[in-house]
């Protein structure tokens, strides 16, 4: 088998066989197959596409290129959930609480915030000493004796995502729904978990910005996890604005601790119930998903779920004083209050100038390596369908000096648009698809 | 300007400028854009195209990334041919001396042999002591005082062709109109002629299988002569049987020899008045083709042309004993007569399975830097058309050894379609493209 012949046979819209696509895995992953071939055989995918058949094949190849993990090994069911990533989306830090202290086990290999988009291990490691590097036997080991646990990828668990990412980000073959889905799912499908629940954003703040497009991905990653023999849902979820209040790594880790005290944003709350609903009926702790909400609520307004959040956070080497006390995690020197311009309705709340406006603040990196900043962010005080007047607070900036304070003001402001007329709140959810 | 940018946009579909183009061409030959963003923009241009604009600013780019001959330096108007190449076309042999022998300088850069396509270089060097890699001065000298000079590529002449070249042969990125376009037309106008003819081969022995493909490659290329302020025509011409009789690199330049002495197969001559014909009107000696046909078959019949060859070949380095007696040539220890197996008229004589035979047989190479043997080959007894009896020949394999000879006999014989009825003769030229 030649490389070049499996370029040209995508090239040529042809479906690939198994066989072709272990043997370029194989190939790309050892440095056999150069990346200037795997380059020219992902533009062809951009193109062509790949059949579900094909998508499962490629995912499964990426997942077995390193080390796989059973979670098995330790409990007899673990459910893991993934975001495709978004603003304010603090989701994990409510829902694996909650659905552990359902008694089902979560374990979950998470990831870095990049661009716009904030991610889960950033936001946790605002709580000193905690550590999401952890080994193998000790992620087994929490997931046994604590039944939650949330760790950084390591190198060997899937290297050719890895490796294929990098190079897909620097030839203009990212936005390939096939290639997308087979990234997201490698990772998932190494990491062990046999049910897993993904949470696909759509909208201004997401990668899919139509809900066709996101329908498109969920339905691959869902037919991928049940032609790998994984129990699997995804819900089409709204990011046209953020998710919650606040956005910003420490400021995230205190809204997610008022939710498990039972206070917390109303959307926020209601989006983790659904959620740890969802993951409660796959991991069939419960019949459905409104006695998994049920149940979810139980155990939030119970106190369990923060119980187990104490007991997770402690686990992993974070000290529980700061969760205990959230005043005492990293906090900005200065806050400035943007106020509204003009009266009206709001009609949009654009998650990604929020987003951007935050990464502008510190919070978030414009490439990866990039260093952040825990203690700065926004909180936003609107959704839309808001009503507001002159002068009501909009934003409340989180900073640590003033520079470039009016350049953020005016950027931040031009995430917001107004109508005279009354403006539907935005729905939390679009589908589910099973 | 990041390269990154510059495949996002091809991807897209958008026109890419004569700046980015240049910032592309520039930093992939001098390797600050690495080969894997080279593969992918190659596959998103033959997925996207490229305009007649793109694809002339890439060939000019390509043409500058390494030194530029200037004709007119040693004679006023020199004249080029190029022909994207055949099975048995030894055209260059023929129409260079004619058209010198009319007092049109010709100069050219010529290639060697890949797959079923024979290539110029490796016929004239059957002749001991035939020098294709002539220095820039050596080139300019010979044009001047013979008219009539052809060498091989140097490393210097549009170096971006070549490593781009390469880099598509193995990223399934070759079969581009615009990409070939620029390849051929790079090479043409760094070597400096003003007056260009493209012999571009048409049927199942060319790269462009149809009429309607080669028409599009032929229009593409003449384009970017004039945009490029060169005088261009492009014949399109058959290539579904072989050209003239002989197919290997000795057995050519011997069938040149007669055709120069004035005789030679009827096909191959007509060929050859015409490709002249066009070459002198376009270099301004004639006022049209007609008249340069006549023009070249005088200085055929009048023995000038054979004069200037005999010249030429002694001005090259080349043996002229050889020349003048063509015996003296390498020449196959065996020969081997293929009889035909049936009666009927010759539908087809494919021109790539007989180039093919002529690979197995060691005239050609399967790879680059394959070497071969000058003595081998085949000559081809009928044509399209032809009224064939049981037991006449069709075939003379000239061998090295008998190795293999049933499953050669086999294959060449595959060439062959027959008709129970009276078959039309190909035509020799479908289009000119002025």
């Amino acid at each position: 088998m030649r490389a070049v012949d499996v370029i040209e046979k995508k090239r040529d819209g042809e479906e690939l066989t198994k066989e072709e696509i272990e043997f370029f895995v194989r190939g790309f992953t050892n440095g056999e197959i150069p990346d200037y071939q795997a380059a020219a055989w992902a533009m062809a995918v951009v193109f062509q596409g790949m059949t579900p058949q094909e998508t499962t094949d490629l995912t499964m190849a990426i997942a077995r290129s390193g080390e796989t993990i059973d979670l098995s090994e330790a409990v007899p069911v673990a459910v893991d959930k993934h975001s495709t990533g978004g603003v304010g989306d603090k989701t994990t830090l409510v829902v694996g609480p909650i659905v552990a202290a359902c008694g089902l086990p979560v374990g979950k290999i998470s990831g870095r915030g990049l661009g716009f988009s904030g991610g889960t291990l950033d936001k946790f490691e605002s709580i000193p000493g905690f550590r999401t590097n952890l080994s193998r036997t000790e992620f087994l080991e929490q997931l046994r004796s604590v039944g939650l646990v949330v760790s950084g990828q390591t190198a060997d668990l899937a290297p050719a995502d890895g490796k294929l990412y990098a190079l897909r980000d620097v030839t203009g073959t990212v936005p390939s729904t096939p290639l997308i889905a087979s990234s997201i799912m490698s990772k998932k499908i190494a990491a062990g978990a046999q049910a897993i629940v993904l949470d696909v954003k759509v909208g201004e703040g997401a990668f899919m910005k139509t809900i066709q497009d996101a329908r498109e991905l969920a339905t691959l990653m869902v037919s991928i996890a049940h032609r790998a023999g994984r129990r699997a849902i995804a819900l089409l979820s709204d990011m046209n604005q953020p998710l919650g209040e606040a956005v910003g790594n420490a400021l995230e880790v205190v809204e997610a601790i008022h939710t498990l005290e039972g206070d917390g944003p109303v959307d926020f709350r209601e989006h983790c119930l659904v959620v740890a609903g969802h993951m409660l009926t796959l991991g069939r702790v419960v019949e459905d998903e409104n006695v998994g909400h049920r149940k979810a609520e139980e155990k939030l307004i119970g106190g369990q779920a923060w119980g187990k959040f104490k007991e997770f956070v402690s686990a992993q080497g974070g000290d529980v004083r700061y969760v205990l006390t959230p005043e005492l995690l990293p906090s900005a020197p200065l806050t400035e209050v943007v106020l509204s311009p003009q009266s009206g309705y709001i009609s949009q709340v654009n998650a990604r100038i929020v987003g951007e406006t935050s990464v502008l603040l510190g919070a978030g990196r414009a490439k990866k390596g990039d260093s952040i900043d825990p203690a700065v962010g926004i909180v936003i005080h609107i959704k839309v369908g808001n009503k507001v007047e002159t002068g009501q607070p909009l934003f409340t900036l989180h900073l640590r000096n003033t520079s470039q304070l009016e350049q953020v003001r005016e950027y931040v402001l031009s995430a917001i648009r107004w109508s005279e007329k009354t403006v539907d709140p935005l729905p939390l959810f679009y589908e589910v698809i099973k």
